[in-house]
């Protein structure tokens, strides 16, 4: 397949990594400047392009992988001219229509990337949308070369998904930071807590996050959970978050 | 070292297991009920003992590892007749004056133990505290022997461990929990966010949580932020907990 990738950062260069480890052709890599396109495209021997006009007209497909903020304009520019090529963008949080053109649609490997790891895309989830169902099996077709794990998914179901995105790892994540705080106040390592986290993290491999629950919450611990939250009345902040999370799990026991 | 273990649950059980397996001699296991107390000790040819008298007056160390409800009487009962003896308990949230004895201490492994899964014990962070400096030695020999991470710390710090504890395993699993709901909603498996929750678990092992922070609160993106929050309005216990959560994030970053 002929690949066109429009963006050279995180997800951009690990999706151009994956994508021509299975045989397909990168033929150019587009970034805003210079430098971060031929740091991109040199990797599979590909065209560096800075000016939208010089992108070739032929390719399979177009992957447009920039911010959310910048989306919108980058595609209205480079579809001009490109009327009957396929688009697809790879935001998790963006609908498919934000792009303009006839032949759109929406690859998004749910990950969390970073140029400094290229990971290996064969567990990654990629949730696809077409808008013209001749474009399925081409988009299908390069998912699948990809990962095991591929799906359909329309735009208004993704949202929840990138909602559910945020809960998972986004909130997961500010709790360690909330727990590193506390740590920190009382001069213990954050270090000693990774054990712990490490088996959470492989429980809910094997059982339900539901199923998973332990804690004061959990066993509703009147005693403990007053007792925390007194202890934190130094910080409103994780006070708030304290009760409103012991509350919730509460809840969802009855 | 001679070992009695009282208690015979999930912490007792892996505990057993990792002090037998380094030499030490337990040389009873007391439960309550004759059958978890033999289940236990037949493991290491121990004696089950279920009426705290039988119990002997010669060990080393006496560790119990009862529910936090039953510590102080259970502790009360066994100290009459083995006045001289040193005591540990292995609770995270209990203080350790809940024990009765002038050799008393605190032997408690940070983690999330069951029976059905017995854990290797060297990458498990054990926290230490002894009354007599006497004992210290002692205590410190058979916590070195098990794991490489040995830390003394007092009954006042090892509250705010237990309740950084809470945020970094108890609440981050409810944030996956949470997760599901929406997920189920939407008739989405939850095992699709497996390989991003892994990840994140993952980054924290070489980047401090508030470095590896991400998501839409952490580039402070309100509108993405605006529209979830709206999208939540539905369920209002996970709207609290997406604004909270967004807030401190923010917060977090000025």
């Amino acid at each position: 397949m002929n690949v066109v990738i429009i963006g050279a950062g995180n997800l951009a260069t690990n999706l151009a990594y994956a994508i021509h480890s299975k045989g397909h052709n990168i033929r150019q890599v587009y970034s805003r400047t210079y430098e971060s396109a031929y740091m991109l495209a040199k990797c599979f021997d590909a065209e560096p392009v800075i000016e939208t006009e010089r992108i070739i007209t032929d390719a399979d497909i177009y992957i447009l992988s920039v911010s959310d903020k910048a989306l919108a304009e980058v595609a209205s520019k480079i579809y001009i001219g490109r009327e009957d090529c396929l688009f697809v963008h790879t935001a998790g949080s963006m609908p498919m229509d934000v792009l303009p053109a006839q032949r759109r649609g929406v690859f998004y490997p749910m990950q969390s990337f970073s140029k400094q790891r290229i990971v290996d895309f064969s567990d990654i989830p990629i949730f696809l949308e077409v808008s013209d169902s001749k474009d399925k099996s081409l988009v299908a077709d390069l998912a699948n070369s990809m990962s095991d794990k591929v799906y359909w998914l329309s735009s208004s179901e993704r949202q929840f998904l990138h909602l559910a995105a945020v809960f998972a790892s986004n909130f997961s994540n500010h709790c360690y930071r909330l727990s590193e705080k506390i740590l920190q106040e009382h001069g213990i390592p954050f270090d000693v807590m990774l054990p712990l986290i490490d088996e959470v993290t492989q429980k809910v491999h094997v059982l339900p996050p539901k199923d998973a629950q332990t804690g004061p919450a959990s066993r509703q611990d009147n005693n403990v959970i007053n007792k925390h939250i007194q202890m934190l009345s130094g910080n409103p902040d994780l006070q708030n978050i304290y009760e409103l999370m012991s509350k919730s799990i509460i809840h969802d026991k009855l």
